[in-house]
């Protein structure tokens, strides 16, 4: 196995970090590898903002769930999918591109974009030896988030990945079976196969949590996913990204 | 620099491939470091589809706009996103989740869950010595793709990510500088500002197709936007993921 299959093996999120910014360098680094990742007929449909200024990225982590090393990292990135630069092209060049920019396939394409580029961020971040976790929570209020970074139509942003000295030692996660995720050539959707798969890896997951916790949680991961997904959260968001003019048609 | 950050500095897509299939064993270290990447609250909602079928291989090369080196790289994956198995769990522990997965965000989640895991799976390929393309082609029929595979309601297949030997040398194309994807503490938008930047980028551009070219193209990236734009491309996909029971409220 080489050292970059390594890496990739061993990530796991870090939540707790040193007081140590990131330098110049290092933010530059880490943008240009996520530039370097694959993006959909050179579109580019992303832009990344790094938050300094310390009372934004406060309310960033509250507007997050009131998470601490959120405000607490080296560095914190907003990914945002981004077509306004191409809508800004469509005006100069007088080329009618709104009612693709609009459709919800080229939101897929800002999305999948900007996630490419977030997984080289991290990966390089992971490579220099500094910790990183993604920040889904942003989403919780993305009308806040957006007006603290005062970003406009065409624009919406997506996760933060915050990036630092790692002041923790985590474990990896175990993932579902390989079988589980790999099917070959047409999709296996048994229920009855699936249950049996489910519950193996629930097992798994359970023995995992009670190890790591010395008993105290033995959590399934079904179980997990029952709870989390009856909680409805987040469902202003269809009429928020249209509102903000993407997957609209 | 250290090797990871070369090797994602050094990314370029490779078209043509010689004809040797990749091993069981790639396949499975490839998907395994693509399971290891971040994942929004454990819910690991898309599935990997690997295409050894050579009738399947080249219907789905032809359904993504004849590209040959589809079906003749080292392996063909599909990556899908997925929570058809959390509809499963809804099921069998009579928890009401369809309106969570039904909704935009958690097809967000599922599109950002894919990404994230392809992009290390790109990185882990491009580590052992192969090359990658991802065939965003496939998105041109999804109905037809999606019977190929025989994918359930809550699964979308997003993109393929084509492997093998690189039969081709190619080179790194100039992303935007720096300055106009990264922004700090605020979404730069000022339209005359990025007219300027535009113009500058477009020389740039410009320049390297025509050294590339030996002078045969000369096209600016805002010109290839224009006209990319301008053609009203896969508008079916808003009611084809609504009918598969995804992003729709």
């Amino acid at each position: 196995m080489n050292k970059t299959i390594e890496l990739l093996e061993n990530h796991r999120s870090v939540r707790k970090f040193k007081d140590v910014a990131l330098t110049d360098n290092q933010i530059k680094t880490i943008v240009e590898a996520a530039q370097m990742a694959s993006t959909s007929s050179f579109i580019q449909a992303y832009t990344i903002i790094g938050i300094t200024d310390k009372e934004k990225k406060k309310e960033l982590a509250a507007l997050a769930g009131g998470q601490e090393y959120v405000a607490e990292s080296g560095h914190l990135f907003l990914f945002c999918a981004d077509l306004y630069r191409h809508a800004q092209i469509g005006k100069i060049k007088d080329a009618d591109v709104l009612p693709s920019i609009e459709s919800t396939e080229k939101f897929m394409v800002g999305v999948i974009d900007a996630s490419l580029a977030a997984q080289n961020a991290a990966i390089a971040a992971e490579s220099m030896g500094l910790g990183i976790c993604y920040i889904g929570g942003i989403r919780n209020n993305l009308p806040e988030v957006n007006k603290l970074i005062d970003a406009p139509d065409y624009v919406v942003p997506l996760f933060g990945l915050t990036v630092g000295v790692p002041d923790q030692e985590t474990a990896t996660k175990p993932r579902m079976p390989f079988e589980m995720i790999y099917h070959e050539n047409k999709y296996e959707k048994d229920p009855a196969q699936l249950e049996d798969k489910l519950n193996k890896y629930d097992q798994g997951i359970s023995a995992y949590y009670h190890e790591r916790t010395k008993g105290a949680r033995s959590d399934q991961w079904s179980e997990q996913m029952a709870k989390m997904l009856e909680r409805k959260s987040r469902l202003y968001m269809k009429d928020y990204i249209e509102e903000k003019k993407l997957n609209r048609h």
